[in-house]
């Protein structure tokens, strides 16, 4: 397995990329390819005692750096040796089984649509975050790639979004739920309304688990392995738990930072603190998958340190060798409406 | 001030909500009108030793209660002998300062809209419950009213929440958001590309204090005063935020209850737990205010004990004793578009 990994993404690139590959590699034995500039890449790697490229680690060179200040509908056209269209050529060409990236979500999102592209049949490419919910994760399918959405983009983030929990998370019969604001069929925007009977239909047809509409608390609680919503909701959802999970964790800091006595309570639980906090990182599941793609494509947080980075390559390998976009492909007819417009 | 309290509404009526206006009725001096029945109100004071009906407390008899089971819509007019239908008359002949029951949400509004009817004016009637944010609390309007929302609804949220914010919680010149995923004014749904300019507008005359697109996340964090939204994403909001809440109480409630040594940490930090309990405690609130409705109505939680009931009440004589409501009514003008069909 090798996996291509944007060396100059992100907010701690070049470092948190170049360290996370070595201990991938180090860890997993995965192949990586660092692309970014040369000899970037390989003064992170001095500076951590790294003299020699290790095997199974090579460098794309590519002279150029996405900015979070570059248009990112355009940023992967404009800059043809960014490290981010150099990477997604090589994942095209087929050098590297995978791609990560932690630069902009829009230009890698841009880029893998328009240089590695879509699966045939597919819509849009949704961004497929694993949240984590009372039943170890939730796949939330769209959290904010495609805020205007017709029904058919509902029904593909429904099948693919079953596919990636069965075949990535390991999940059985994975249950699929429509972010809604109430059970009963008739709740929700027409989005919803429209979506709920094509949903329906999937599941009579044995080809999802589609349990029905999953209110927001319901789904933050484990109710379902796959949370269904445009990417408008979607991004609500994802960040007002962030928010909340940032917030709460902040008043637990002030309130064992309060005192000796409270400083002492820290100490004592603080085994259990450190899971508490795990259940809280994005950088623990590693990155957002990018389903929709006809390779697999990883978006690791922005804020991704090495041990992100390591796990989002992890991540990218297990989705790369799960068989996922094969099953799609496979699949393709059931998630069309007959009223769609051929691609 | 005299608070119409429904006494028959809620998970734990008719305890919770007598108990809470005996409470409110010793500690604020508030008057209140249970509204019931009867004989199951008086039994609830007798087994808590209150032989005699209190000074400041009344009831008024209604034999007919609303079940979760009725239909919303109609409950209020086929029960017309219900707590909900009776007390909400009561309001609207001005017997009482405001009305404050914790049964259906559907009925509630539904009965409030056409028993009390709405400022004249408003378009909907919404849901603005108070929040627990980084900044001590974010009125949220709407959360689940009016799913579908044409831009007018959004700018009189925007309106009410600024005014609610003002004069019930007492924020200066109040800094309104429109929820959204993302903070440039091109981002969201139809919906919110056409709120923004509006709220611009309002905020470039001087009648509210826009701050513009605001992520979920920074809303928890308390950036705004006052969250905008639609109710369907309200709802995503609301109920992530309480999810969450629920989800990560459970966790810390784990990872101190794990063996000696954490439950004694759980001690050591006691003071800090309750506070911290108080936080994610919908309770302390009270309750919703419904915003639009001509006079005072407050929306307790359906599970409301005697503290929380309590806490509304005295949320419904603050809302009564504010202003809120003419201050509306004085300013319908400049919450109206042009184009609005006149009522």
């Amino acid at each position: 397995m090798k996996i291509i990994v944007d060396a100059m993404g992100g907010d701690n690139a070049p470092k948190a990329p170049v360290l996370g590959a070595l201990q991938a590699n180090k860890e997993y034995g995965t192949q990586v390819i660092l692309v970014g500039r040369g000899e970037e890449i390989l003064q992170v790697m001095k500076d951590n005692g790294v003299e020699q490229l290790p095997a199974g680690i090579e460098i794309a060179h590519a002279s150029q750096v996405i900015e979070m200040c570059d248009d990112p509908a355009f940023a992967f056209r404009e800059k043809k040796d960014s490290s981010l269209t150099v990477g997604l050529e090589l994942l095209k060409k087929g050098d590297g089984d995978a791609f990560v990236s932690a630069g902009s979500t829009g230009a890698l999102l841009s880029g893998a649509t328009l240089v590695t592209k879509r699966i045939k049949g597919i819509r849009r490419a949704a961004l497929a975050p694993v949240v984590p919910t009372g039943n170890g994760g939730a796949v939330l399918i769209d959290c904010g790639a495609n805020v205007k959405c017709p029904p058919e983009y509902l029904l593909q983030f429904a099948f693919m979004g079953s596919y990636y929990a069965q075949k990535v998370l390991g999940r059985e019969n994975p249950k699929v739920g429509l972010l809604n604001n109430g059970v009963e069929p008739s709740k929700g925007t027409d989005l919803q309304v429209e979506v709920y009977p094509l949903l329906q239909k999937a599941a009579e047809n044995g080809r999802i688990n589609f349990v029905g509409n999953v209110e927001a608390r319901e789904a933050v609680e484990g109710a379902v392995d796959v949370i269904v919503a445009d990417g408008y909701s979607g991004n609500i959802f994802l960040k007002t738990m962030e928010g909340t999970g940032m917030f709460l964790a902040r008043e637990m800091k002030k309130m064992f930072k309060k005192n000796f006595v409270t400083k002492l309570a820290a100490v004592l639980v603080s085994g259990g603190l450190k899971n508490f906090k795990k259940l809280m990182d994005s950088g623990e599941v590693g990155g957002t998958a990018l389903l929709g793609i006809s390779k697999p494509v990883i978006k690791a947080h922005g804020s991704s340190n090495d041990y992100a980075m390591k796990n989002a390559i992890r991540q990218a390998a297990s989705f790369a060798a799960s068989g996922l976009i094969e099953d799609i492909t496979a699949h393709i007819e059931e998630m069309r409406l007959p009223a769609a417009p051929k691609e």
